[in-house]
C-alpha cells in the first residue's frame, strides 16, 4: 500500500454534511458546493463538503473545495457487496472523510481500521464523537480531526457551542490529554456566524454542520456569514 | 412520490457484481463497463454492470447498458449520514440495485421497504437469497428479480448451476409459489458459457456473477463466450 | 442434533412480553409469572411469558406455565460471547422463542436458521413482523406463529385489533396464502379484554403484549380479564 | 440509579469464557464452575467464569466464584426485546460482564454506555481489545480491565503471551498511558500453566481463556495447574 501525501486542511474549517437530504443530492448538491466554492475564494476560509458517495466525483471534478465522503468501510478492496472501500472515493476524487457519525456508528475494532485505511490512501479522518469520553477514545485512535456533536442537539438549531459548551472544552481537554496532534471541531445545532465564532473561542478548528446550511434559503449567504465570523478569528495554519 | 416507470430488464441477463475489487473501480471498472457494452452491442445480450456507488454516475454517463447499485439503504432523503438513497443512485443513472447480498444482508422488515423505495423511483431490484426457503420469503416481498446464491460456492469457481442445481430448482419452485412474477437468476462460481447456459436451461433468466469477470485476465472475452451461450438459448422479452 | 417434540400450544393464548422492563426482571418478573399460572389455571386459556434470558431458568422451575425465550440467535453451539442458543434456553426450561421482535430485527437469512435452530431442539417460534407483505415473507420461513404488531402502536394503548383491524386481516390472508399452516397472533396497544376478542374475532390465535401487562398496576386482574374475554370467543385444539 | 459497590477482583485473576459452547451450557457449564470453585479454594487465586445468561442465575447461586455476563446492552431497563441489561445480570448474580469481546464488537458510543451502565449497577467491567491502539481507546472509556486478545490466536492453542509478547507489552504501554488505573489481562491461545505465567511476568493482572479450560478433557486439572502457575509469580491486592 503506497502512503500518500494527506490534503492539508488549513484552519478554520466549515465542513458541510450533505447527509441524505434531497437538496444535497445531485444537481441540487453541485449548487452548494459551488456556492461554498465562491465563500472560499472570497473569504480564504476552508469550507469542505461532505455529499452522498454517488456525487464525490462530480463534486470533486466541479469545484476546488476539499470533498469529503460521509463514511469508508472497514476493508481494504475485495469481495465486498455494498461497502464504500477508501481507495474508490480517493480515486473519485475526494480528501477525506467522516467516521462514525451519530448516525453511522462503527463498532471500535473497525473505527480503527478505517482511521488507518483513509491514512494508508491519504484521505483526512474526521471522527465523530458524542461526549468526552467518547472523544478521547476516538482520540486514541489517531484521527486527523475529532467532531464532537452531542446528538440531541443534531438539527434542533440550537447551537452547541451555546448550549452546551462544557461538552466541548471537556472534550478539548480530554482529548489533548490521550493525544495532543489530534484537531478538535464541533458540531449540532450551527446555524449561524456567531455560533461558529463562539466555537473557535472555545478552543475548535472550525465546525461541522448540515441542515444549517443545506436546507437553509440561501445557503450561500449562511456560509458567507460563517465563513466572515470564523475569519474574524484569525486564520491557522 | 412520484412513481417512476422501471427499466425493462430483457432475459437472459448478464450481471456482474464489480464488489469492492480494485479492478472493478474507477477507471478500471469504466474499461470492464466499455467491454460489457461492446458485448451486448455485438450480441443482444443484455449485460449490467454494478460498481461501487462512487462510479454509478461515471459509468452511467459513458455507456449505454444498464448500471445498478449494489445496495440502497431503507430510507427516505433526509437526516442519515453514510447511507445511499433510492433518490441519489437513481439521480447518478443507475437503473436498478442489487440488495441482500450475501456479503450485506438486510434485516427482513429493511428489505421491504428498500425493495419499496427502489420501485417507488422506478429501480429494477434483485435480492439475493442464499436457499429456496429465504428465496421465497424474498419473493413475497416483491422484488422484480430474486438471485439465488449459495454463499459457499461465490468466488470459488464451482458453478452453481452444475454444482448445486437442486437448489436452483428448488428455488424456482418455492418463488413462483409465493410469488409467480418474481424472476429468477442464479451465481455464485460462475465463470464460462457453459455455466450460464446451464443455468437458463435450468429455468434461470440468466446469472448474477463477480471475480469470474472481474478478475478474468481477459473480461470482454469471458463476457463474450458467455453472451454467446446465453443467446443459444433464445432471447426473451 | 436430536429432534425435540414441540410443545403445543393451545389457542387463544396470550404471551406477554416481559421485554427489559424492571417490572418484569428477576423477583419482579416472578410474581407476575404467578399471577399468569393462576389465571391459566382458573380459566383454562393459554398464559405464557417471555422474561429475560436471566430469569428463563428461574421462571421454568417455579411455574408450568410456558415460557419463552425473547430472541435466540442463528448459530450452532460453539465460538461465540454473548450469543444465546436454542440448546441454552431449552435446556434452562423455556417451550418457545420469539424472534425478529421489531425492537431486535434480524437479517433475513439469520431469521431463517434462527427458526430452524428452534424446531431442532423443539423450541415453538413466534416472528414478529411489522405489515403484511413482512408478515408473508416470515411464513414462508415456516414459523409455528407469525405476531403481527404495527410498530408504530407498541405501547400506545392504542389496540391494533381496533385501530387498524385492515393490518391484521391483511396480514392473515397474506400469510395463509404463502403457508397455511402458520398461525397468528397479534400485538400493539393491547391493554383490555376487548382488545384480545376483538383480535380472536379477527381471526386470529391470541395477542402478544407487554407493557399492558407487565406495567399495570395490578397484571392479574388485567390478565384474567383477558383471558376470560379470550375464552368467551371458546378455545382451540 | 444506586451506584452499587463493585465486586474487588483479587489479582491474578484467570476468568474462563464459556461461550455459547454445549460444553459450557447448563449442568455441563455447573461442572467446571464447581472445579473452578475448588481450584479457587485450594490455591487462593480468583478463577471467575462467563456462563451464557441463562445459567448467570444456576452457577451463582450455587459456588462462591465470581461469575461474569458474556455481555450488557448499552440500554436502561425498558421497552427492549431479547436486550440483557445490567440490572438483570446483577440481580442473576453476576459481579462482572465481559464487554466487546472479538465476537461481539460494540459501537464505540455504546461501549461508553455499557462501561457506564455497568458501573452504575456495582459490575466489574471486563473490555476486550484486539490490539494497542484499540486497547488505549477502550481504556480511555474507564473500565476497570481491558482485556487483549489478538483475534487470530483465539482457539488456536498458541498462546498470546508466547507468540505475540510485544502486542501485550504495547497495550499495557498505551493504556497506562491514557489511564493507569485500568488494570490489563489478555487472552488467546491461553491452554497451560506457563501460557498464565508467561502473561504476568508481561506484567498482566491475569488471563482471559476459554477453549482451553471448556474443551480441556479434564477442566479442574487444566485450571489447577494454570492457578498454581499463576501463584507461583505472587497473590497481588
Amino acid at each position: 500500500m503506497v502512503k500518500n501525501d494527506s490534503f492539508k486542511i488549513q484552519a478554520p474549517v466549515i465542513l458541510v454534511n450533505f447527509k441524505a437530504y434531497l437538496e444535497g443530492t445531485g444537481e441540487k448538491g453541485m449548487l452548494i458546493a459551488k456556492a461554498a466554492e465562491r465563500v472560499w475564494m472570497e473569504t480564504g476560509v476552508t469550507v469542505g463538503v461532505a455529499p452522498p458517495p454517488t456525487d464525490i466525483r462530480l463534486l470533486a471534478s466541479s469545484t476546488q473545495i476539499p470533498i469529503f465522503a460521509q463514511h469508508i468501510d472497514a476493508v481494504v478492496p475485495g469481495s465486498y457487496t455494498g461497502r464504500t472501500t477508501a481507495e474508490a472515493v480517493r480515486e473519485a476524487g475526494a480528501v477525506g472523510t467522516l467516521l462514525n457519525h451519530s448516525e453511522n456508528r462503527l463498532q471500535i475494532a473497525d473505527l480503527q481500521i478505517s482511521v488507518e485505511r483513509a491514512r494508508q490512501v491519504g484521505l483526512v479522518t474526521v471522527v465523530c464523537a458524542n461526549n468526552p469520553l467518547v472523544s478521547s477514545a476516538c482520540a486514541a485512535l489517531e484521527p486527523d480531526f475529532v467532531a464532537i456533536e452531542p446528538p440531541e442537539l443534531i438539527g434542533t438549531g440550537i447551537p452547541v457551542s451555546k448550549a452546551k459548551p462544557e461538552v466541548i472544552t471537556g472534550s478539548i481537554e480530554a482529548v489533548k490529554r490521550v493525544n495532543p496532534s489530534v484537531r478538535i471541531i464541533c458540531g449540532a445545532g450551527i446555524s449561524k456566524g456567531e455560533d461558529v465564532s463562539a466555537a473557535i473561542k472555545l478552543g475548535t478548528s472550525g465546525v461541522l454542520l448540515a441542515s444549517g446550511v443545506v436546507k437553509a434559503k440561501d445557503p450561500e449567504a449562511v456560509l458567507l456569514e460563517m465563513a466572515n465570523s470564523a475569519k474574524s478569528q484569525g486564520l491557522q495554519p
